[in-house]
Formats: C-alpha cells, sequence, structure tokens
C-alpha cells in the first residue's frame, strides 16, 4: 500500500477510518455490543457498517474480482438500502454477538487495505473518489451517531459511567441579545460545483424572507432552569399537542439526560465525561422539537426557519471553525453557532424545490426520510472536526432527544 | 324563540344544526355509538360534542345564570381543549352507551333552545355572533368527519352495508393536461377583515414561487389502476421509507376502501352509497400523503406546495361552488378543485409566518397540531356546502387514509 | 306450534329462550353494541350466538332442507368453534352495528319457529333432546355472562348507571366458624347416566383427600376491609410472583368495582342495582384467584382444592336452591354456597381422569380450555335458576375479576 | 484458605463454583453480555446473580462486618427476592455493558474468599452449612439456564454459532414399547429428613392412581416427523385452544430451533454442538406444554401426570446416574428417563398438600410461582451432574420452549 502514491484521497481515507477506531477505543466489547433502545446501534456495528459502505458501493462495483470479506456481512451490516437487498432487522442489532469487536476490527483493516490498494490503482479517477468522499462523510455521520449511541447507553447504567475524562468549563454566562437579519428574495442550498455536500443540500433556490432578528446566544441551561421553574413543564397551552402528550406520557419533567439530585439541592447531568451539575452557562442539550418549540413559546419567540438559519448564519457567523472533537457542549462567547449543539429550525424536512436524489444506491441516503421530521442546523460538538457547513441539514423526528440538540431563537 | 328577529345568525345556526342531525338520521342507534378504530367518533358523539362546543364556549361565558345540561357532559364531550378542564378519554368514546341517541337528541334540543334565546338577546352582538360562527364552521367540520368515521365504521362490517341510495355516474375519463402558473413573489393566507376563516389560514404573507405547471384535472382511479398494474406498491424506490415501512407492515396493495373482486375480475370500493366496481374515471380517494407521494414519483410529477396550490386555484378555479353534498367523488369536466377529494400537498402542515393563534380557549383549535400532518387543499364531495375557500387548510397525518383525501399533480 | 306435543323440551326451550330475552329487556340499543374490553361481548352478539348454537348444531344437522337465516350470521355468530368453519374475530364483535337489535330479535324469532316445528315433528327424539338439552345449559351460561358483560359496560360509563333496580339488604355480619371433613378415598364427578352434565364433569374418579376443614360463609366484604387495611395490597410476601406484578401494573388496591369515596369516607361498589357504599356483612365478589390466594395466605389459611369443595358441600350444602337470578350477593344465613358468588379452588382446570371430550363438534366445548385456568365451585347470584350443581366445574384465568368470583377458606 | 479444614462443604462449594466458570469459559465478553428474549438472562449476568446469592444470603446474615464487593450490586443483582429490597428490572439486564465480565470474574473471586474464610472460622455449623447447600443447587438451576439461554442467544444469531465441539450420535431408533405401573394410594414427595431437596417438593403425602401404562422411551424426533407430516400443526381438533392461537400467532409448524432445509430435503436443528440436520434416532426436544399435548392427543395418548411419573420412574429407574453435562440429547437404550430431556406432565405447577415455604428470604425461592405453570420431570442432558432426584419439581408456562423440554406418553 502506498499512501504517497494514492495521494489526498487516501490521506483522508486513513484518517477518518483511524478516528472512527480512535472513537470506539475506550470502550469494553461489552460496551460495545448493547443497543439500549430502537434507535441505538451498537459500537461494533457502526464500525461495521461504515466499512460495509465501501465494500458495497465502492469495492463490489469499482473492483473486479473483489470478493467480499464474508458474504454474510452484506447482509447483516446493511442498514437501510433497498437497493442493496435484503438485511438484518434493525431492532436486532443489539443481539448480535457475533461478528466480535475483535472479527469486526479485522474486517475493517481487510477493507481498509482493499480500498487503499484500489486507490493505488485508480488514482485520481473521479468516480472512485467521489464514492471515497462520500462514505468518509457517510462515516463522519456515524462518529457522531456512536458518541450519541453510547451515552445513551452507558446513561442507562446506574453506574453512569464516563466515556471520557472531563476538561475544565469554558466562560460564564452572558446576557442575550438580538441580531437584525434583512429580508427579501434570497438565496440559500448548495451549489452543484462546490466542495462536498449530500444531495438534499442542493439545488440552489430562491426563498422570501421578512426582516427578522436572531438571538446572539444558544439558549442556555440557566435559561432552561427559569423555563421549568415557571412551570414550562405543566403548562399544556404553551405545548404542541403531541409535545403534550410526550410530556403526560413519559413524565417528562426535565432535558433528558438531567436527573433531580437525590439530596434535592439541583439538577445533575449525565455527560460523556461522567456525572455533574447542570451548569447554567453551559448550552442546553438534548431536547426535543417539542420541547424547544414550548420554549419558544414561553419566551414569548419561535425558532428560527432553516432559510432564516442559514441567511442568518452566513450574516454572522459564516464560516464554522475546525475544531477538535468535544464531549459536551460549554459557555464560551462565540454565539454557539457551531460546535455545541444542534439547532432546531421551525422546518420539516422536505424536498427543496428542484431536489433530484443522487442517481445510484445512494440515492436512498437521504431523499426517503423528507417526512415527519424536523431540521437542524449548525454542528454540535461531536461532529467531526471538518464536517460542518452553512447549507447542512441535520434531521431528528420531532420527539428524538437523543441527538445533541438545543436550540436557539428568532423573533 | 323568534327566528326572524335574531336574524342572519339564527338562521344559519338553525340550519347548520338541522343539517347535522339530517345526517345522522340514516343511522341506528347501534350505527351511532360505535368506534371502528382510535381516530373515528361515534356519531352520538359528533352531535353532542358540537353542542358542547357551544354550551361550553358561548352559554357558559355569555349567557349569565346559564345552568349545564348536565354537569357531566362538559366532561364527556370536551374533545381535546386542556384549557376547559379535564375530559373522557378519547379511546373511551366507543365504549359510551349513556347518554343514548335519545338523551343525545334531548342535548342538542335544550342548548338549541338556549343559544336562540341568547341570539334574541344579543342581537347583533359581535362577540356573541363571531363565537355562532366559529362554532358552525366548527359543527360543518364535524358533518364531514361524521360521513367519514360512519363509511369507516359501516366499512368495518362483513355486510358492507350502504349509508345512502347510489347515484348515477356522471362523466367519463379524459387524459391529463397541464396548466401553466406564473412564479414570483405572492400573496396567500387570509386577510384579517373578509369573511370568516380559521386562525391557521393567517396572517397573509409573502413567498416566493417559481414559475410551475399543475394538472388540469385529479388523479383519477384508472391512473392508480396503472400505478398498481405497474408493481407501484412493490417498488420500494418509489417510496418514502415511512410509506415502505407502512405497505409492508399493513399489506397494502390498494386505496383503503378496496378490495379485490372475489372472482378475480377488478376492484370493488366501498362507499357510503354501497359497494361497487370501481369506476376507473372517478377521482382516487382515500390515499394517504405516502401514497400520494410514491405516485407522483412514479408518474415522473410531483405534489404541488399549499402556496402553489392557493395561487394555481386562484388563477384556475377561484370559486369554490356551493353544492350539496355528495357521498362519493365522480368523473367530471370542471378539474375537480373542489367538492370532489381533498388534494394532498407538499406542505407539511406548520404556522404561517406571523401566525398567532385566536385568543381564548379557541386558541387550541388549529396551532397546537402544526406538527407531524401535512396539508390538504380544495375540499371533498362530503364537505359541507358553503364551506370551502381558497385559503382553506385541512391537515392529517402522512399515513392517515379515512379521510377524503386525493391528489393533483405539478411539475 | 304444540306446546303441549312437543312436551317438556319445548317447555324448557321457551322459558330458557325466554328468560335470555328478559335479561336484555331493560339494556337500550346503545347498550346492546358495546364491548368495553376484550373478554367482554355485547348483549346483541350473546343473543345471536346463542341462538347460532341451535342453527348450527341443531337446525343445520337434524332439519333437512332447513335454509339459515342468513348464509353471513353462521359466520358472525359462531364464538371459537374451529369445527364450525371460519368465524368473525372475536376482537371485533363490538364493531358491529349490524345486525341491529331488532334484526337480531327477529332471528330469535325464526329459529325458535324452527326449532319448535322441529321438536313438534320429531317428539321424544333423543338425539333432538340431547342437542336442545345441551343448547339450552349452554344459553344459561351465556345468561350469566350477559350480566358480567353489561355490568362491566356500564362499569365503564362515567355515570355508573343501574341495570335493575335495587333490592333491600338481607341479614348481617357473622362470625367465621369451620365443618370438619373426613378423609380418604372418595369419589368425585359426575356419572354417565344421571342429569344433565358438562362432558369436563366426568368421568366419576377415585381421589384421595385428607380430613380438612372448611369455612361455614364465604369471605365477606368486612373481611376484604381488614385485609386493606391490614396492608394485604402492599405487602409482596403474601402474593403469587404473577397476582404482585398484577397488583403493581395495574395499582390494584381493592376489588373490581370498587371505588374509594370521594369524601374518604369509605368504598362504593358498582353493583347492576347501582353505585352504593360497600355492604361489611356481603360476601366479597370480583376478585381474582391471585386476590384470593394472597387473602388466604394472610389469613393463615388456604384454598379448598375442587376435590375438596365437592366433598364438602356434599356433606354440608348438597342441594343447591332453584331460586330467582339476583344481581348481586348479599348477606345470609345460608353459608353461601350457591346462589352468591363463585368460590376459587385451588385447583388448575384440567381434565379429570380419564376424560373424553364430547364426541363432535360440540367436543370443542370445553376441553380445548384445560390450560392456564383455575377452577371455581358453587354458583353465584346471577346463575340462572336451576343451572347450578354439585360436579359443576366454572373456570376463568387467575388474573380474571369480572366474574361473580368469590372465595371460601379451608385448613 | 484451608480447604481440607472446611471439609466436604468447601470441596462442594469449590466444584460447583468452577464448573459455572467453566461453562462461561467458551463465551466472549460480547457472547455473555446480551439477552435474546425477555426470558433470557446475559451469560455474566448468571455468573454474577449466583454469586450475590452467597453475599446476601449468607456473607451478609452470617459474617459479622462483612463488607459487601460494591453496594451497587445488591441492587444490579438481586433477581426477584422482594424481601431482599429493590431491584434492577430484568428486562434491562441486557442493557448492563457495566459491570464486564472481568469486574464479575473479580466479584466472584471475592466473594468466593469471603465464603472459604467463612467455611473455615465456622466449619461443620449446620445453619451455613445449608445456606451454602443451598446456593450450590441454586447455582447448578443457572448453569442449566446458563446453557439454556446462551443456545438461544447464539440461536438468534445468523452465523448460527456453535458453543462446543460435536459429539458423535449414539445408538439409533427403536420401537417404542409400554411398562404397567400399579395402581392405589401411593406415597410421593421428599421426606424432611433426606439429602437436599427444595421446599417444593415436601411434604411427603398420598395420592390416589388407578392402574396405568408409560412408554418405555422418550417421544423422538423421529416420532415428531411423523406428527408433522400427518398434518399435526394444520389441525385445530388436536390442541388446546391456547395452544393453537400460538401456532397461528407465531406460524409455528417445529419445534423451537428447526429449520426447513434451504434445499427442501428435511429439518437443521441448531444445538449448543452446532448446526446440523434432524437425527429422527434423538429425543425431540424444545416444544412447549402445548405442542407435547398436542402430540400425546395425536398419538392417542396422553401425558402421566406428575404422581404418575414418579411413581413409575420410581418403579423402572430409580436412580439417576451421575453423569458428565451434554449439550444435546441422543438415542440411546436406557428410555431416557434421566440426563436427556425434562418431560412435561399433565399437572399444573400447585403447592402441594401441607406445603409449607421455606422460612426467611429463601422462602420465595420456588412457592411464589406456583400459578400459570406445567410441572416437569426427570432431567436434561445440560443439568449439572448430581442434580437430579425422583422427587425435583421443574416447571415452565405452558408455552415455554427454550428450556430442554420433550415428552414421554402414558395410557
Amino acid at each position: 500500500m502506498t499512501v504517497v502514491a494514492a495521494g489526498a484521497t487516501l490521506d483522508a481515507f486513513v484518517a477518518v477510518r483511524a478516528a472512527t477506531e480512535g472513537l470506539a477505543a475506550p470502550l469494553s466489547a461489552e460496551d460495545q455490543t448493547v443497543s439500549s433502545m430502537p434507535d441505538v446501534s451498537p459500537t461494533k456495528w457502526h464500525r461495521a457498517h461504515t466499512t460495509w459502505f465501501f465494500e458495497q458501493f465502492l469495492l463490489l462495483v469499482a473492483s473486479p474480482g473483489y470478493e467480499p470479506v464474508d458474504e454474510r456481512y452484506l447482509y447483516l451490516f446493511n442498514s437501510y438500502y433497498e437497493g442493496a437487498g435484503p438485511r438484518h432487522p434493525r431492532a436486532e442489532r443489539g443481539l448480535l454477538t457475533r461478528p466480535g469487536c475483535a472479527e469486526v476490527a479485522d474486517y475493517r483493516a481487510r477493507v481498509d487495505e482493499a480500498v487503499a490498494a484500489l486507490l493505488a490503482r485508480r488514482q485520481g479517477d473521479p468516480a472512485v473518489d467521489a464514492t471515497v468522499e462520500l462514505g468518509l462523510h457517510h462515516e463522519q455521520q456515524h462518529q457522531e451517531l456512536l458518541l450519541m449511541d453510547i451515552k445513551h447507553v452507558l446513561g442507562t447504567n446506574p453506574f453512569r459511567p464516563a466515556y471520557a475524562a472531563a476538561r475544565p468549563a469554558r466562560g460564564g454566562a452572558r446576557p442575550l441579545g438580538w441580531l437584525p437579519v434583512d429580508g427579501g428574495v434570497v438565496e440559500v442550498g448548495a451549489p452543484p460545483d462546490g466542495p462536498f455536500t449530500f444531495d438534499n443540500e442542493t439545488p440552489v433556490h430562491r426563498a422570501w424572507v421578512e426582516p427578522f432578528e436572531v438571538a446572539d446566544r444558544l439558549v442556555s441551561a440557566g435559561d432552561w432552569l427559569e423555563f421549568m421553574a415557571d412551570g414550562g413543564y405543566e403548562q399544556p397551552g404553551l405545548w404542541l399537542s403531541d409535545g403534550w402528550a410526550a410530556v403526560r406520557a413519559e413524565g417528562r419533567r426535565a432535558p433528558l439526560y438531567w436527573d433531580a439530585a437525590p439530596d434535592g439541592s439541583g439538577w445533575i447531568v449525565h455527560t460523556l465525561e461522567g456525572h455533574r451539575p447542570v451548569d447554567p452557562a453551559e448550552p442546553v442539550v438534548h431536547v426535543s422539537y417539542h420541547e424547544a418549540e414550548a420554549f419558544a413559546h414561553w419566551a414569548g419567540a419561535r425558532l428560527p426557519t432553516e432559510v432564516e438559519w442559514e441567511v442568518a448564519a452566513r450574516r454572522w457567523a459564516p464560516d464554522p471553525p475546525v475544531r477538535p472533537i468535544g464531549m459536551h457542549p460549554a459557555a464560551g462567547a462565540d454565539g454557539g453557532w457551531w460546535g455545541q449543539v444542534w439547532q432546531w429550525t421551525a422546518s420539516a424536512y422536505l424536498p427543496y424545490p428542484g431536489f433530484r436524489p443522487a442517481p445510484g444506491l445512494v440515492g436512498e441516503y437521504n431523499g426517503k426520510f423528507m417526512c415527519g421530521q424536523h431540521v437542524l442546523r449548525g454542528s454540535a460538538c461531536v461532529t467531526p472536526p471538518g464536517h460542518a457547513r452553512l447549507t447542512y441539514r441535520n434531521f431528528f423526528p420531532p420527539a428524538a432527544r437523543w441527538a445533541f440538540s438545543g436550540l436557539r431563537l428568532a423573533r
């Protein structure tokens, strides 16, 4: 394997693949095996599935004579691609003890080797490079999912173990201000000839916005404590009907991962860095769309639409910093547009005008989920470095809370 | 009770209230008691709930000293108004045998009398007139729901009984053509000072649309048979993920109420006018958003957004005819904008920019459902006369099929 | 139709059939249509199903050329006889609005006429008489089920309506005494050549019992209040594992139909005679096997086995009185062996040694339910007159409470 | 730790504890973590729970000053002892990744050491010895459960991995013969002063049995194939009502772990020794009570009661051999009374006349499960050596199939 010969694509491939293994490294074989709820996939499944993506969409397509590492993995590690044949039921991912972590590591190594060889043979081939690029962005998404998921697994454990060492808190609380944004016909979305984007960010299109204002910082845990103290979780009039039903059915009275301190002194939060008191200055995280919407209602404001968010971020914070992966949002002075929490928008996740799914099997990547979800913008502390951008459309169902989801107000 | 003295509001009140009783008249006490699925309410519940609306929001507010007909009805017949106190669980509506039909008729008569007396005393009082007007529009919505619901109740009966006599078929099939609509910044929504609208139709606001074309007729049952014959229900690539999951989980292979003829000769459809062969010329009805979206995908077209629908209807069919209530959509030459089937749009049901719920308890009427649903436009054969308008926003969850829902294509 | 000619069988037929209609008479069409839980069948279904039994097992077998009243009823009103062909799903009985009460009455009248004609033609035919006799015992069972079921339907109604007028209370509380019974090899069960019995009561067989004592009265509501006051529903150590799980899952803290009085003054019980304070002197009723077993444990006693019960009743109360149907158990001086509440025994419902199901379709009547249930002995206030006997084996699942089930202690 | 000083109890303790670890040894950390259905506990949970038993019931009671290894384990590894305080929900056992296998091994070692020290200090103390003896029998039960459970875990894996190497088949098919057993008043159950038994085997009591015959071998897989070929799974008349419902609901058409060979050539069975063709000569295993009962019905025979089984075994095969643990039943010439499969009896699992639960916390061991289950007698290939005896009462719900359950006919 000649790294130099294969060039930048191989460098990126090696780096992203190694980053995944780095995220799994602190976890025991037991940790990597379990699924704690239907949305959560085991760590070793993420490691294998991202590998399958390269095997299925790159090696089996572009590498004549390639023999799959194990035919059965093509079935086991397909997530939801109907076009790629039958697949193991999602609900049973947490029942699979074999292949184990060691066999998954071996699977990764053998596919990595085959991809590296292919890149060496086909250096500069744009079709190959495009598939690898897509696979790496796909793998970065799973790096974030891996952290979301293992946070939930560890959060169901009565011991509430930490995944990583705690870092010192940064900064303090600050009052909320408002930033003005002009209205009119605007253009949003990703152009066809720019850097990599997912198909759901295209095409560039026009929209009308009225002038508006957007908050200069995220909603904080301290803001949320005020909402709670003011009976936010007890007033049905603040809530969407579905949101109130969830509050009642599940007894929700705080964000996910918040527990009342046994001594009644306040709230404790489970983080990837361990169990600790809620810091009022940090951005609130792990709230559903329903909760975000109720909070905005209570605050006399609203959530921005995704068009508004994109226009506002372009005006006030256009460049996502390339920053190291973190494990929990932290108070800071930068307004929190990037690298803290995903920000719920008022927009349902729907196709842009003129949207066409990418051709081929990967056309199933985004388009088929355009129903029943809401868009989040920005990026989170656990989003891999280099993965954030202005036109990125993240999406989750409105009741979901296990993503690193928070909010920014508009009015 | 002096009808003349109370004027137009009383006339409307008497007419709408009588129309409800007319719809219930062909149904036995047994028919009026049952709920055949969680979405379906019993006929006698609709009759009582629409009465409760006047008692709760008009008589108890504007008629000092008014004594409720039965205190317990305030609990039993509240649908979902959190602000109006605790209420009987929706899931148990079909378990209530008391009050029976006769007692519900008595409840209606006593509330009608009290409202008429109030209208006589307060003739021309705008607050009273506004509440009555809202209550009548509310009751008209329930007239349509009553028919949707009893269709389902009768449809679960192995006898498939008819609700009404069959009418002769109208017209035949015709080829589909396309109507052009200009783009640009458009204004949509309902003005504050016009005729009655619901709060969710406001405010008037601007939006951007690109030029587009809209089909000059509804998608027909014949079109749908082609879709089915071409494997529409067997190709996952045509479907949204949730839609495909429903197809698999429920074994869907045709619209709701279609049954394969026992002799293999085609399809039989359960209608309020009885069981009969599918007429290819009639508009398809009782399809979900998922099905509508898959069909549009298959046809190489798409669904219009609700802004597009409103702009196109304003251009091509601005005046909803005042027509008698029907029981099943029928082939016709008028393009089917009104009075046939509700038309799914590509738009999620969300607040318009600047939307504010109506003040008071009736603010729960629309706003709190703005999540997880899709907008339908136009009106259906079972929509009461005078209830359709250009800015009307109907909405149902994307998997729902028991409404009279069909579709019109755009591109 | 010549009643005299057809003789005793016809007399019995006319009387039992009329008794069913008498039980339904106080109920509205709405009341007769609803099923309030999966175990509960609508009143009009009971009326139709007992009619189907004669049509299916008598007229279609023994009456050449007989035409069913409606072919579809053979499907709709089969309860669970696999041998009689496909049938309407039990869970959907409460969705059937057609046939309505009037059509069911007509069905009954036409089948009654056909049976009477058959009895006239075949007077004294033992096969015909035996089937009619079985059908009448079957219908008597459904008379009791009808009352159990409508009690539940009315009990889910917030109005808690009464089915019948209240009768004056009888008698007062009395202390519990113990009656001795000898042990040894005993014979129990029903002989082949005696009066009518169900197949599950046969054959006569021998068993061994040790000497024991049995309580001289039923456990009373007052006894139960002591159990509750002593924390009976809070001590897991008193309960079978399944029983404790039900206590926890459903929040059980009293017998079915008992509600805490809103003013905290005690307990109110829903009866077929209306809503009224619990009378400590009346037998406790509507307790599950689990509750009965926990009570016996708490009382330092146990439940008798069904062999013990039969031997004890043969010794101490061998003759079930022919008494009018009642609506609620009442305090009395007769020990309550008969006509008050069914008495849970410690015995699982299993085949007697040498048991053979009755030949033909009616072999499905009893045998196939011999798993997962417990035997109750005696009879209840709602058991039809003449239906009780020493060898009768009633059975329900151990968690069931909607039967008129109570208990008698042994030690 | 002085093994010699502590004597026989310590020897047994060391041997049984080591046997558990030996059973876990072939399993990876991933294998030991998962629960594949609600009945199945993870291997590492079995290892920890059996350790908790000694900590909770021995060390915390009899070893003053003993400090639990981890307070939290007292909560995590309590199975169902209400008297021992709150406990981790059973349904979440498979979500626990911490403590991992290594920490569980450490837990075992530390408790083993403390028990050995206690035994040295209190050598010959009958209370201590009795608790250890109970704990070892408890652990042997969990050894069998561990194998049942891991078989299910591996059986849900599409790879169907083997747990152990395959052994050569033994013996061939042989025709079934009948052994006579005398009737009369018999004594069954375990005496108070004999070797160890569980409380549910006591007291010795009398019962009446009629003369009967019992099969001289187990029902074989070949017999079962005949039942299947004769439509056993298609004839409702053979089945108990609950059994037929399970056949329909789950599409059952063969014993658990049988799969139709992809090439249509017959049946493949998943065993702990791997995936292999069904051997007609081996005893059938993993059938429910419902299936066993239907088979007996089809064969014109019946299942023995547990009294009959005990009397017959005492006559024909009184001495359970002390044999090594196996992994799958095998054809043999010894009639299969012991060490092949547990044999369903016709008896519900109920208390013996005069039964009293053991005093103290361990009184929850058996008695509270005496409802809704059926008794199995004999022992299975996976039953630990020395754990089988004539009076042993095993029990499972009638629908359960994951135990090593088969059957022997009577008539």
